[in-house]
């Protein structure tokens, strides 16, 4: 739920905001009229911007508010919708910010081809800052994003997951990209070399927390909200920090750990059996620490942003903080 | 055929080719045991490394040998890689480089994260460089390989392609890779505009060659050179240019037009009707006539080296561009 002090952030930095939009749906045209409009408006669809913002605001702290700071911007939210083009095709899945995905009503091989494209634009806008560090920092940004994305795959299915392995897989999959976007906009505004790695540390464990509460929303909410089941990961067979805490409090020869091996390894898929451990997971409290979990990344965060000369902006970047965590009541 | 001067150019090259591969093998190390050496014996089984030598011959002319040109090497070459590892993907082709593909042994998806890993590695080599234009050209190059290859996935299973068209996609494809590599190496070595231009123009016009050759060879060989069928981009919908040339000598109406209209669509695919409309191009002379375009590109690249100092160099780059036509002999 926006409160109205996030509703101030947006508005405040609506104007730039709206610079990256532009610098967006120019970089993601594509010369093929049916393909052009679908592509479009899967970029157009997406969200809240975060990571632009967050850009944005790093840039802003150190008084920097013009380009190159918006083409750097316009180039991560790109990243991000290229790699949710490829991770949809991955999953197979059916919706995505509550349409259709591409892999849906496209050949999965012209999906792979668009979202390369969508890569290339992407790096084209981050090239276009001129600054080697920025391009340095997104392309280990990308690296590190598919490492998540495998290490989700290669470790899919199996319980015997530590809470380290997963917010490692996490840190990449998300987090890298929170991270790369608040210390590319600290490098773009010429901040001071401890701020720019604090600005990074704030990054990183807001894109943590922002993981944590989309993972506990998976148990949380159903078809309406999310537009998939309660328990999707679950049946993906992706252990996510819920299923490690309720996991971790479980006898190894018990019923419901004989359940939960079952459902993550695939072996069981009759939605009964989902519902049920979606249920137990909801009435062991596991869904409360690990919101728990999200809330010290977010209070960490906070703490990072004291490097911050501008004060205004500070509050803002808390205040953002303070919203990605609060998405879950 | 390597003629005895093509392989003194090799030979003169390999101190600085064997420094592109320690950087090619180490960018191409990915985490996950199996995985990396699936991807690491398709980055060794690649070929003769013609765009990396292009770069560094580039570099050569203009009396620079050493870093950042072994790495801008390394990520042409690897982008080059991960876009043959979507291009399989994509085309669903069982070999590469007579081993089988990564689709052939992996899930699509991790196909598909791998290659994604695999363009993430090749920018970071390109950041590498700290040059802004370097990077530049790196992510436009990556654009245009998309581009041409999502033209080609488009207007496959059709016979009205102009010439124009053809060249178009086959610059995206293959050429503009070509142009990059030669570009970035005349950069690195700090060469004068006019000549970074003119090498941009050998490489593109090699490319072009190469491709051609490639199209033409496709209708020459079967299984045994190219782990493939005499005719397979026919058989795929991807019509080339001995099949446009080919076309343009038909009666719309004649029996021929109608087979190799029918072949081409996919509507005919007994391998009878495919091997006769393979040995009718053979016999229309349209292979001659596409070796012939190819050979006019090969003496235009040649023509484009003389802005080269280095006279050893210069001669190297005119054998490389005639080993890329002699590929065919």
């Amino acid at each position: 739920m926006v409160n109205i002090r996030t509703r101030d952030v947006f508005a405040t930095m609506r104007p730039g905001m709206l610079q990256v939009e532009e610098r967006l749906e120019d970089a993601a045209r594509i010369d093929f009229p049916v393909v052009s409009d679908l592509v479009l408006g899967l970029v157009r669809a997406g969200g809240k911007r975060l990571r632009p913002l967050v850009l944005l605001l790093a840039g802003r702290a150190f008084g920097f508010d013009h380009e190159p700071i918006f083409t750097a911007g316009a180039g991560v939210e790109l990243l991000h919708t290229a790699s949710l083009v490829h991770d949809d095709t991955v999953d197979r899945s059916a919706l995505r910010r509550g349409r259709p995905t591409l892999n849906s009503v496209l050949p999965s091989g012209a999906v792979i081809l668009l979202g390369d494209y969508l890569f290339a634009q992407s790096a084209r806008l981050a090239a276009a800052t001129e600054s080697p560090r920025v391009v340095s920092i997104f392309a280990s940004t990308l690296a590190d994003i598919c490492d998540g994305q495998l290490r989700e795959m290669f470790v899919a299915h199996r319980l015997d997951q530590t809470r380290e392995e997963y917010e490692r897989r996490i840190y990449g999959k998300t987090a890298s990209l929170f991270a790369g976007a608040a210390e590319m906009g600290a490098i773009i505004a010429s901040a001071p070399e401890d701020a720019v790695q604090a600005l990074r540390h704030f990054g990183s464990d807001v894109g943590m927390a922002f993981q944590i509460v989309d993972d506990v929303l998976d148990f949380r909410e159903g078809t309406q909200q999310l537009g998939k089941p309660a328990g999707h990961d679950l049946t993906q067979g992706t252990v996510t920090l819920p299923a490690i805490i309720y996991a971790s409090g479980l006898n190894e020869s018990s019923a419901a750990m004989t359940l939960l091996r079952g459902v993550v390894s695939g072996e069981l898929d009759d939605p009964d059996d989902v519902a049920k451990v979606v249920q137990d997971i909801r009435d062991s409290g596991a869904l409360d620490s690990a919101m728990l979990e999200a809330e010290r990344f977010i209070s960490r965060a906070k703490s990072c942003t004291s490097s911050a000369p501008d004060l205004e902006t500070r509050e803002m970047l808390e205040e953002i903080a303070d919203f990605v965590y609060e998405r879950s009541a």
